[in-house]
């Protein structure tokens, strides 16, 4: 089944790790690869520690955004190493990176008979156009009878068509607009 | 801060629970109050291991429904002992339970100094008159710089006002409506 977690709400990448939390209890194994994300973030320090867990990041933590598009506030949540890069100009150097992290969770995938694959954020880099979608679409389509589960902004049409459940992460407030920074623990 | 997760859609317990464990590897000290559900969770069983978090629960799980609200899948995601009882009608003893539950909790918060308070499916107990409004009030209004999270369908108005945040999970498509169950591990 296909799990797909989208929407400009707070709670996509937490409800993955609930879901990997939830499924570790029941005697699951879970593999999680974090796109474009970078290794500072706390849940990181916890999910290491837990048997039947494999977690691994891909990339710097960066996007492709016009100027101003995204507020200070949203960038922090992001970790402190962003970057931004103009729209439609992708560094080649990091389309490698991230295509060479899919590559790297299916192969972990299909050697480790894991029941849960997390890719997350896994949505904001196929939006950008920095992994192809033909890779996601043969991972899938070789995922059997494991559970797929996708986070991350604005998830393509095509993604949305191939999951069994979607759901939106709708902001509905959110003390950003208040100008409160992300909080460590709470944010990152 | 106070967070709410509402709608209709899966994730809001899952956010949670992802919350808890970033905040728990920024060093945070967590406290879950779970309403209205059994100890057949299986997050539970990773949750009770972590450090510098205390989980509890309350109540049976139990829905006041018209006749056929829910499908069976949905029921099934709350337990396998879950009851159903005319809407308008909680009984009694289930009121005290809860009432009980979210005393306990303020307490042992206001002893623990917890830098998170979870209240698992609040919001349902809320909606449904289970949970007096002014305790839980008191009990926001005692938090001082606490992080708390209120999770559930339907929300009140109320509690949405007083929140910083409010994400709603909104359902777009899930496979309870095409007859698939609720599987251990995932849901329940």
């Amino acid at each position: 089944m296909l799990q797909v977690y989208t929407g400009n709400g707070k709670g996509k990448t937490t409800a993955a790790i609930g879901l990997a939390i939830r499924a570790l209890g029941a005697g699951k194994k879970v593999y999680i690869m974090q796109f474009m994300k970078s290794l500072a973030y706390s849940e990181q320090k916890i999910l290491a520690g837990l048997q039947n867990l494999c977690l691994e990041t891909t990339g710097k933590p960066f996007f492709i955004a016009e100027e101003g598009m995204l507020s200070k506030a949203e960038l922090d949540s992001w970790g402190s190493d962003v970057e931004v890069f103009p729209k439609g100009k992708p560094p080649k150097e990091y389309v490698q990176i991230l295509q060479e992290g899919l590559l790297k969770a299916k192969a972990d995938f299909a050697r480790g008979s894991y029941d849960i694959l997390i890719l997350d954020e896994i949505n904001v880099a196929l939006f950008f156009g920095l992994i192809d979608k033909d890779l996601v679409e043969g991972l899938l389509q070789k995922s059997g009878s494991a559970e797929i589960i996708c986070t991350g902004r604005n998830a393509p049409d095509w993604l949305l068509e191939k999951a069994d459940l979607v759901t939106e992460m709708k902001e509905i407030k959110h003390y950003y607009t208040r100008g409160i920074e992300a909080r460590k623990g709470i944010e990152n």
